[in-house]
């Protein structure tokens, strides 16, 4: 601390009085230096999460964050410069996607991505299941490839916001993780970080996601697009569906198979239609066309190659072998056992709880419990059927890939009993609940 | 921990819900070992502070706070055992007369004291300006010390609660002091550690205790004598007024004479009324006499010199010099500078900002601001008006002592402006407030 009693700022923010700017900030910069206590860091997060914090605190709180560390300008891209996040889902490959996609149509995509951490899937993760990719880039190295390919997605140094790996494993030791402002001070920072000219965020809601319910999804939109609205960014917010998984693939070189499928415009559906969406977003609202243009554009990206042979160039670039886009499944590392997952009974799909989907995969090995375990990139689950579609008693559902015959019986179990049939028929859910968010005036 | 997160305590009170008693009696164990992190047990306190606990929490909370260490069962000693206990005030040396009075009606008081920190003094600190007294008494030496004469005091060993010490760094820390089952736990834990009769609890209201209020005195006397009450121990617990200074001494030497002149029955006021009130309530409570009998028999000893003589044993059996009970200025370390202080208006004393007084009297010296701090035992302030007196422009109201002039000026300017002088009668506010608490049945 420069100056003041760390207690002053735990204290106002205890009896719910406006927490000076000032002291705030030399509070989140002192314990980044090691210089606040970490109880006086999780007094201070309790005491956010039960009295909240408002925009101005949490614009104070994510500037703050970021000053903590290095920034990444990107000042050298000389293309539009679009990000896109997730705030995490199951079957949820839209970066993979997205990343060429964007590039193919002239946008730089510069994307640093986490690793996968509880049920849901890290586009890393996914990606470094392609042998010899390499996500460990140098900044000079990512931007050089962002300004060559149009993309590139890197993982986050511990020199980029490092004041939120601190206050994340803080919060998760302290059970202060669900705070709406502390979540969206966290992925921000790290958007902000980063130069672009305009941040696509993607708000899950639902039963695969962290945010189970609508309302909450919705806050926490409001409050990352508050934050680049007083930060002076450009951002869109989409809260999206996630009451299902949104592709089928459920782990890593599953993962990289279906994008590569969408990527070749030989796969439909809600996937696919997302990273349009996305994409087209980025492009007319960063080069002026059309809603409508922008999407058509992408999807023709899909279906002429153009997007394949980008994603191609990215993962040569990064040292992967580029035969993935041709036959992927030869490339990728594969499971020994390969199991159907067929239907007890029959009626419409109406409730999954993809949460559960997401764990049972987790559990062959898919995910990681704690962020120094390793993942198996070979094993996962693959779920085709969406909410509203009629099942048969013994359909296949999809298959299981996984190490041993247990182990597959048991994640085809767990599918199993996480699916509410009913009879009659049932209304799929939309993709997009909302967008909110504004670009820089 | 034995078993479960420690996360699930926190979330539990984080949540405003019911903490299960197994794991939060794992939590503060495993915590006092160590094996609870810091930044977890911050979290906890402060959804503590503002969730609240209730009477059963906050009971598993202090058993599980005693059983973190030794306990003094005291078994030994064959006198009715009466334990006196203040939340801390100015000019609050009661403890020095009540235990030597009680001592010498017949009752066994085993005294176990802390420091004294910010603005109130330490029962120890002021003993030790005795040449020569010793507070660090083995458990065998002081069991047997009470045993003989009636009386000891000594510091509370780590191994006594160091669950206690523990987590009140941790609250001091992190702005979680001021919550009233946190402090009731504190307290309490080291008294249920001792074995006694009879818990006396003097909660202090007012401008020189750390409960500003009546109704925070009564909320936390309340919650004591429940804890108590739920233990199955006898406690009373008196509300008495802090808004001035109890007896006219505030420093530490200063008190032992001014305690000196109280037990030889020369000195009238306050202070006397307060340990006759304490001891009468302790010889009646365990003894079957009545109230008024019980104190009859208190000022008696005070006035025909027993206490003095029971002081006096005890300050030899503990190496101080004996003499100070014949002569205390003369044994007693003094201070270079004297100076008196001088009224510089006329008016009657309406309001005295107790706790200013203290901390102008810390500032010369007498109270410490950290824990391992020395602290000077001959300076600090004598006051002698309380409130409804009428003072006269230029009267003497007491006497700075301090090591140079320049900070003897500064207190007794400081002593000044923490006098509010009116117009007229003033009502004196009553020395008690209200008893609480019960005998075991």
């Amino acid at each position: 601390m420069i100056d003041g009693d760390p207690r002053n700022v735990i204290a106002a923010k205890r009896d719910g009085l406006a927490v000076d700017p000032e002291e705030l900030r030399a509070f989140v910069l002192g314990y980044a230096r090691g210089e606040v206590a970490d109880q006086q860091a999780a007094a201070f997060v309790m005491a956010a999460y039960l009295n909240g914090l408002d925009d101005a605190e949490t614009l104070t709180l994510t500037r703050a964050m970021v000053d903590s560390g290095e920034t990444l300008p990107l000042e050298r891209i000389s293309r539009p410069k679009v990000d896109k996040h997730s705030t995490g889902g199951v079957a949820d490959g839209v970066t993979l996607v997205f990343a060429p996609l964007a590039a193919c149509l002239g946008l730089a995509v510069a994307k640093l991505s986490g690793r996968g951490l509880g049920h849901t899937g890290g586009t890393l993760d996914k990606l470094e299941s392609i042998p010899g990719l390499r996500t460990d880039l140098e900044p000079a190295a990512f931007e050089r490839q962002v300004e060559e390919i149009g993309c590139a997605v890197a993982g986050q140094t511990a020199d980029l916001v490092p004041a939120d790996g601190a206050l994340y494993a803080l919060r998760d030791a302290t059970a202060t993780v669900a705070s709406i402002p502390l979540i969206a001070a966290s992925v921000m920072s790290k958007k902000l970080a980063v130069g672009s000219d305009l941040i696509l965020l993607d708000v899950k809601a639902g039963s695969g996601a962290f945010m189970k319910t609508l309302e909450d999804a919705n806050a926490l939109a409001r409050a990352c697009a508050a934050l680049a609205r007083d930060w002076g960014r450009s951002t869109r917010v989409a809260v999206t569906d996630m009451s299902q998984p949104l592709g089928d693939a459920i782990g890593n070189a599953l993962d990289i198979v279906e994008a590569v499928e969408v990527l070749r415009g030989r796969m439909r559906g809600r996937l696919r239609d997302a990273a349009v969406m996305f994409a087209g977003e980025g492009l007319s609202r960063l080069t002026g066309i059309g809603m409508g243009e922008g999407r058509a554009a992408a999807a023709s990206a899909l279906d002429d190659g153009r997007a394949l042979e980008a994603f191609r160039a990215m993962v040569a670039a990064q040292g992967g072998d580029p035969r993935v886009v041709d036959d992927a499944e030869s490339v990728l590392p594969r499971a020994p056992v390969r199991r159907p997952i067929l239907a007890d009974a029959a009626g419409t799909l109406a409730i999954v709880d993809a949460e559960a989907l997401g764990r049972a995969s987790g559990d062959l090995g898919a995910a990681r419990g704690r962020k120094a375990d390793p993942i198996d990139p070979a094993v996962g689950i693959v779920f085709r059927p969406k909410i509203g579609d009629a099942i048969e008693a013994g359909q296949v559902l999809g298959e299981v890939h996984a190490r041993t015959e247990d182990e597959a019986e048991g994640a085809a179990a767990s599918v199993r009993s996480a699916l509410t049939l009913v009879e009659g028929e049932v209304e799929p859910p939309p993709l997009v609940y909302d967008w909110q968010g504004q670009m820089r005036p």
